[in-house]
C-alpha cells in the first residue's frame, strides 16, 4: 500500500495495526469461525469487548470513582440533545459558550428543553478565538462548551472554572491529552476522531447526575438507560465499539494519553513553526487558542494556490482542503498521524 | 474456516462474499490506499456508497414515487421514539397492535408524545399468535405494528387494512419477502438482520408525512432532517452502510427479494415439517402465524434436552437457544442462512 499522509478531518486516520486487526475480526472473530458482524452482541465474546473498551476508557482517562462510561449511537449531534435532556434541572435554564458550528448546533437543541443563555461567543469574528472573561450564571443548570473546534482550529487550553455543572463535547480532542475528568458532570464524544470508526459515541457521566431532579426523558435519550445496561440496552454498534477497543489498546501500548500528548505537541509545534516562519502562510486561529488537532492556515499570496495544491498532492498528502466556512487549508493531526507525515507537509511548504 | 451453521437471532449471518469484501474495504477502500474507516464521509467515494445503498433499497423493495429512503443511527429502539415523534398529529393519539417485546417498547415511547390506544394484544397468551378481528380507531393519527416477532416466532401474514396512516417496525423481516410499500406511511428497520451489520437503521417514509401538521421535533429525531441531507446530516455509520450496500448488491445478484423469498419459504417449510412430524418437538407459535424468520419450538420430553443440546453442538450449529421469555429453542433463519444449514438441524432432530 502506498503511503498516504492522511489529514482527513474525520472520520480520520487510525493506526495501521488497528486497521489490520479490524479486518481480521471481520473475517474471523476471536477464533470462533464467525465474523464479528454475525455474532450476537450478547455473546460472551462480545460482552468482554464492551467491558474491555469501558475499562480502557477509564484507565486511559483516569476516570475517578463515581463516574460511569458508556457507548451510545447517534454521534455528538444526538449528544447535543441528550446532554440537554439529561442535564436540565429545576432552573430550566442552561449556559453555553459558542465557539463554532458544533456549539451552535448544541445551542439549537438545548432550546428544546429550556432557556439558553449564550454567555460568550466568538461568532462575530468567525470563531477565530476562544472567548475569555465571561461570567457564568449560577442560576443555570449547567455550562456547556466544545473543547476543540475542528472547523476553525481553536481549542480551549484551560477547562472553564465553573460554579455550575460542566458539560463538554470533546469529540475532536478526547484521548489527545490529559484531562481532569473530575471537573465535569458530563463528557460526550463521537468516536470518529481519536477513538475509532464512526457509529459509536462515548459518554462519561458523573453518577450524581442521575440522582437529581430531572425531566422525564424518553428511554433511548436517557443516558442512565445505557449506563445501567452497560451499553447493551439495545443492539450496540458492534463494529465501532470493537475497533475503538482495539485503538484504545493500541494507545495504552504506546504509553497512554500522556505519551500521545507529547507526540501531538511535537506535531503541532512543527507545523505552527513553519506557518509562523514562512511568509507565504498565515494561521487562522488566535495564537494562544491554536488547536493541536486541527491546524487552519491560508496562503498570503493567492496566486500560489495552484502550485501549492499540486505540490502537496504530489507528496501523497490527502485531506488538507479547508472547510468552506473558513477557506484555505486545514491539517487535521489526530493521534494516529505520524510526525513523519507532518514533516512531509512542512517540507512541501518550505519548497513552495 | 470450519462451517458453522449460524442461527443467531441478530446480529446474524451475512453472506460470505459480503464479509470478504467488507474485510477488504477495511484494508483498502476503492483502491484509495486508505481504509474505509479513515476516509471522510463526504468524499465522493463514500457519497456514492450511500447513493447506491439508497437506490438498491428502492429497487429491491420497489419503493414507489413519493417515498424517501434514509439511514439513521440508533436502531429500532430509537425508531420507536422517532416514529411516534414524526407521526403524531392533531389528534395527539396513536393506535398500536402489541405482538411482543418490541411492540411493548414502541408503545412505551409513544406515551411520550400522546395518548396511546393498544387496539389488540396477544400479551395474555405470551404473544404466541397475531391478534385478529380488531377495530382500528379512525381518530388516531396512525397505527403501528411489528411485522415479525423475533422472540416469539410470529409474523403478520397480511398487512393490516388500515383507514389511518400505517407505521411498521420491519427490523426482522424486511428484504425477506415482497411487501407493498404503498400501504405504509413509515417503515423502519434495524440493519442487523437482513440488511447489514448493527449500527444503521433504515427508514422508508412517505414524503406526505412531512407536509402534515406535526409537533416540533428536535433536529436529530426529525426524519426529514436525514431525508433532506441524504443520510449525511451528521457523520453516518459509515461501515454499517457500506456493508449493507454490499449485502443489498448481493441480494440483487441472486434475483432480488422474490428469489430470496422462495429460499426463505423452503427453509421454513423444511423445519416446520420436521417440528410437526417429530413427536419429540412442538412449535410455540400458532400455526397460521408462524414466522419464516424465527422458528420457536420446544422439546415435548424435557429429559431429552441434554442429549439434543449435545447433538446440535456436535453438528456445529450455533445460536438456537431460545429467548429466556419463551424457553426451548429458536432457529433464526435470516436471508443468508443456506437451506443446507437447515437440513443439518433437521437431520439432528430426526436422529434424536
Amino acid at each position: 500500500m502506498a503511503k498516504v499522509h492522511n489529514y482527513s478531518a474525520g472520520p480520520c486516520i487510525l493506526p495501521q495495526e488497528v486497521i489490520k486487526e479490524a479486518a481480521e475480526a471481520v473475517l474471523n472473530f476471536d477464533g470462533l469461525d464467525l465474523s464479528l458482524l454475525e455474532i450476537s452482541h450478547r455473546s460472551a465474546n462480545f460482552v468482554s469487548v464492551v467491558d474491555e473498551a469501558t475499562t480502557l476508557v477509564k484507565e486511559l482517562l483516569e476516570v475517578p470513582e463515581g463516574y460511569s462510561v458508556c457507548f451510545i449511537q447517534g454521534g455528538a449531534s444526538l449528544g447535543f440533545l441528550m446532554s440537554a435532556y439529561n442535564m436540565i434541572g429545576d432552573n430550566k435554564k442552561s449556559a453555553y459558550i459558542n465557539t463554532g458550528t458544533w456549539s451552535d448546533k448544541a445551542i439549537k437543541e438545548a432550546h428544546f428543553v429550556g432557556d439558553v443563555e449564550v454567555i460568550a461567543s466568538s461568532k462575530e469574528e468567525n470563531f477565530n478565538h476562544i472567548p475569555k472573561g465571561y461570567t457564568i450564571p449560577t442560576d443555570a443548570d449547567y455550562l456547556h462548551y466544545t473543547s476543540n473546534n475542528t472547523i476553525f482550529g481553536t481549542q480551549f487550553k484551560e477547562i472553564p472554572n465553573s460554579p455550575i455543572p460542566l458539560v463538554c463535547d470533546m469529540s475532536s480532542d478526547i484521548f489527545s491529552k490529559k484531562i481532569d475528568i473530575s471537573k465535569f458532570d458530563l463528557i460526550y464524544a463521537g468516536a470518529q476522531k481519536n477513538m475509532g470508526p464512526a457509529g459509536a459515541t462515548l459518554y462519561i457521566v458523573k453518577d450524581e447526575v442521575f440522582k437529581r431532579n430531572r425531566i422525564k426523558i424518553p428511554t433511548m435519550l436517557n443516558i442512565e438507560t445505557h449506563v445501567k445496561k452497560e451499553s447493551m440496552f439495545n443492539t450496540p454498534p458492534v463494529f465501532s465499539i470493537y475497533v475503538s477497543m482495539l485503538n484504545l489498546r493500541h494507545l495504552k501500548s504506546i504509553g497512554g494519553v500522556e505519551a500521545q500528548q507529547k507526540i501531538n505537541e511535537e506535531k503541532a509545534a512543527l507545523l505552527y513553526a513553519e506557518i509562523d516562519r514562512n511568509p507565504l502562510f498565515k494561521g487562522v486561529a488566535a495564537t494562544e487558542d491554536r488547536s493541536t488537532m486541527n491546524v487552519t492556515f491560508v496562503l498570503t499570496d493567492e496566486s500560489k494556490q495552484a502550485k501549492f495544491d499540486e505540490m502537496w498532492k504530489a507528496a501523497n498528502i490527502s485531506g488538507i482542503k479547508g472547510h468552506r466556512s473558513v477557506g484555505g487549508y486545514r491539517a487535521s493531526m489526530y493521534n494516529a498521524l505520524p510526525v513523519s507525515s507532518v514533516q512531509v507537509l512542512v517540507d512541501v511548504m518550505k519548497a513552495l
